[in-house]
Parts: C-alpha cells; sequence; structure tokens
C-alpha cells in the first residue's frame, strides 16, 4: 500500500473510532437526562479525550486534533445523531459494545506508536497507549457523575495495556509499521471480545473491607 | 483609549470576572457543607480553572495567572469572602447570576482571543475562548461531586460559543480589537440573559431512554 | 552527605511516599469494591498524580516519573498487594494515617522545590508544591465518585501549604538544601501530626446555607 493511501486509511479507522467512541459518551449523557450540549460534550470528551490526555502528557500541544476540523465535526456529529435517535440507538447496544472492542484496539495502537514517536521509552509508550484508548471514557463518566464502568470489573483496559505493549515491543524489530500494528490490534481486541464472548471479569475484592 | 489604559481596564476586567466565578465556587462548597479550605480550592478552581485548561492543551505553561499575585488573591479573598458571610451572600442569587453572565462573556472573548494569538485556527479557538468561559464550572461541579448544572438545561455554554465564534470571526478583519472584544462580548450577554428572562433551556432527550 | 547519597536517598524516600500514597488509592478501590484493575490505578493516580499536575502546569512534560521504571513499579506494586491484603492493610488504618502525613510533607517540599528550580516565583511555587502534595488524593476521590475528603474538615491542605512556603522562603537563603528541605517538612508534619492528635478540624460553615 502507498505511503499516502496508508496514511488516508489510517485518519479514516481513526475518525471510525472516535465515532463510536463519541456515540457511548452521547449514550450515557441521554440515559443520565441530560441535555444536547452535555450529548456533544460528552461525545467530544469521550471520543478525543484519551489522546489530548497522552499529548498533554508528552508536551506534544495543542494536540494535533484540535487543529483539525474533521476530528471536532465527527464527535459533534455523533453527538447530535445519538441524541435525535437516541432510542433506535440504544437499541444497538451489542453492535456498539462490539464498534467500541474496534476503537478500543485501534486508540491502544495508534496511541503507543505516537507516544513512541514523540520519543519517550517503551514502557511509558504502552502505558500511554493505554491511556490513549481508555482515558476518554474514564473522563466520560466522571463528567456524568458515576464511577468509571472500567472500575467495575469490565475486562477493557488490561486488553488495551496488551495490545500496545505487543506495537511497542515489535515497533522494535524491522517489521513494517502496518505489521506491527495489526499485531497490537488484533491482540487488544481479540482478548477483549474474548472477554465479552465469555463473560470474563477482571478480579474483585475478596472479604469484607474494613471501611 | 492609550494602549496602556486599555490594558489595564483589561486586568480589572479581568480580575472582576474571576471574581464572581470564584463566588460561585465557594457557594458551592458552603452549600455542600465543606470546609473553609474547599471553599478557597472550589474558589480558586472556578475563576482560574477554564484559563489553565486552555493554556494546558496550548502549551503556554505556566499559565500566565499562576505568575501574578494579583490573579491569586482575587479568589482566595472571594472564598473566604463567601465563606464567611455566606448567607447573605446566598441571598444575592440573582445578581451573582447577572454577574455570571458577564463573566462568561468576558472570558469567551479574551479565551478566544488569546487562542488565536497563540496561533491556532479560528474553529479551536472559538473552542477554546467557550473552554476558558465553561471549564472552571464544569471543574467546580466534578470536584464538588455534582453533574456539571451547564449540562442540564441551562443555555450556558452555546452563548459563550457565540461569542467566541464572533470574536475570532471579527479579529480576522481590519477592525480595532476593542470592537471586536465588545461584538463577541455582547453577543455573549445578551444570549445570556435573553436565556435566563424568558426562561429558555437547552433541548432535553425525548423519549424513554433504553437504559 | 556527598551528593550522588543525598541524590540516593531522596529518590528512595520519594519512593517510599508514593508507595504510601498509592495504598490509600488502593484501599478506597477496595472499599468502593471495585477491581483489581482500578485499585492498580487508583494506586497510581494517588501516588503519582499529584506531581504530574504540576508538571503539566508548569510545561515539564513528560513528567520525570513516567519515563523511570521504578515510579511505575511502585504504584503497581502497592496496588495490587493492598488489593491482594486489604483486610490485614486496612486494618493498619491508624499507621498509614501517619505514613501519608510522612508522604505529604514530603511532597510538599520536593513540589515546591521543584516549581523554584523549573524557574517560577515563590507564590506561585509554594502553591504548586501543596499541589503536588494534595493533588493525588483529591483525583483518586473524584476518580472513586467521591466529594475530596480533604474537603470535608480534614486538616490536610493547610500544614502542606505552610511545610512549601517554608521551604521556598528559606530556599532564598544560604541555608543548605537539606536544612530549608527538612525546616519544610517538619512544619508540615508537625502541623499535619499536631492536627490528628487533638483532633483539630478546619473551620466548617456555619449557619444554614440559602440552598
Amino acid at each position: 500500500m502507498p505511503e499516502t493511501e496508508l496514511a488516508t486509511s489510517l485518519v479514516v479507522l481513526d475518525l471510525v473510532g472516535i465515532f463510536v467512541f463519541a456515540v457511548t459518551g452521547a449514550l450515557v449523557a441521554v440515559r443520565k437526562n441530560l441535555d444536547l450540549f452535555a450529548a456533544i460534550v460528552l461525545a467530544g470528551v469521550t471520543g478525543l479525550g484519551g489522546g489530548f490526555l497522552r499529548d498533554v502528557l508528552l508536551g506534544a500541544t495543542p494536540p494535533a486534533a484540535l487543529a483539525d476540523w474533521r476530528y471536532l465535526l465527527v464527535p459533534l456529529a455523533a453527538g447530535a445523531l445519538t441524541f435525535a435517535f437516541h432510542p433506535a440507538i440504544g437499541r444497538l447496544e451489542r453492535g456498539i459494545t462490539l464498534l467500541d472492542a474496534f476503537g478500543l484496539a485501534l486508540f491502544c495502537v495508534t496511541g503507543a506508536l505516537k507516544a513512541v514517536e514523540l520519543g519517550v521509552g517503551p514502557v511509558p509508550a504502552a502505558l500511554l497507549g493505554m491511556v490513549t484508548a481508555i482515558g476518554g471514557g474514564i473522563m466520560r463518566d466522571v463528567l456524568a457523575g458515576r464511577v468509571p464502568v472500567i472500575f467495575e470489573g469490565a475486562l477493557y483496559a488490561t486488553p488495551a495495556l496488551a495490545g500496545a505493549a505487543v506495537a511497542v515491543l515489535l515497533d522494535r524489530t524491522d517489521l513494517p509499521t502496518v505489521v506491527v500494528a495489526a499485531a497490537g490490534f488484533a491482540t487488544c481486541l481479540g482478548w477483549r471480545l474474548l472477554a465479552l464472548v465469555r463473560g470474563w471479569q477482571a478480579p474483585m475484592p475478596r472479604g469484607p473491607a474494613n471501611v
């Protein structure tokens, strides 16, 4: 695949991932009975927040997405469409969860590779890949006044960390970037889908907590 | 008006806006029965948080306000005074809401023009103007453990975005900065006051949410 | 003490402080019945969040701790150990509170001195010292869905601000850094321990709040 086609494909994939994340943000707003503006803000925060957090921590400011109207238009559209058609979209829950897994797998890889590119070592790069993938969802939940859902047993962050780590490690080999990214993507997506299908949960605390 | 007088007026206006925002932050703390320190922190976060968020996203760190004792003293005073005299200040609710609209209109314009000055394009500049105006209030509500009030129907962020957009657009003409700023300010303030007087609300979701 | 031994001691102290803060984060996760991943994230946020916030506000990004595996391993270990042994660790509450006071005293001083080193004036440096010491705990509470405990009467932030201010002021004299740091540390620790022993509380609002 020529370089420019690859870049275009990446932007398209990125925008699709942002769209899906943004839909989950707007759905949370609607379910909390918040207004149209909240739906759009939560869409934007969920879709772009993880990448913004990565860029702020790396000092790569202003974040690239802030200066690209496509990256601002997509969450706006996702928020407004979800607000308008939420009963129909809400019924697609299962499909959204699958697409959300796709976004997770995408962002953990692109986030980690961007961190590598900006010069940090492999351990922080893998961590920042995970932060890119899960940061927006955490901000969405905090802004909507609920404990982040990924803290309550959903196996969500571990696949993102694994996918990011695979991408970071393979990036140190001679493999072409497409292969590196695909391997990280498949690791995260496979693990996340297995967890969904089999109902795997993260370990919960045992025994009574001495409150 | 000579240049220095204009600059002085801007600082005074800025400090007045921060004071009013800070009072709303301290009132939330008092109403949640939080302590004096919380009143001062919420005052500071509400008054300065939006500008800090803008500066961090733009990489314009450390934020100018952090290095200017006047910008630190004003929220401190607002927090302590509100804590001490909250029954009296709380009774001025209507006046505070009006002054808060003034702060909103001021910060969306100064925030947007600062973003332009720091080199970002018109769309992110307008967005960052809105973020400057509403970011502090959102942080205040999150820290106080409540869903941001501007997510629940108050017509608050849209006027800020409109005022910021007007300022950014006119700034690309030959108009003097005073006129540019005044037009953005009037757009936001007029819209916000109309919404308050007429009881306009942001659209709320229709129909049951498939929780 | 030779320069390198001092540096090593500082890193060890720093890691001990991060460990204790991280334990408090993981305990909050367990008590909210959150999963293992949440325990590790809250451990990391509590242990490192204040320093990250300081570095982001100062533009000193990426934060040094992000690039040092020891600073990432310690909260990971603290989170996992606390998750596994929480009934035993929870019973050590009193000891943890004491060690937490030690971490507070340490971080307000190191945070303030790092801010001075990065070139900000004495007032923002003292503020950022306090932010370093209390920021992680505030993030922990917001992420766990509760109002920050330091807003509800605990005398916690004032000692941190005092310790940071003492360190910043003495740093402008000719005293050796060890003495400067020790004086700030002792100010914060002494005040905090006195508050714990005597049951001192921050002032609470008087009279009914006009909600």
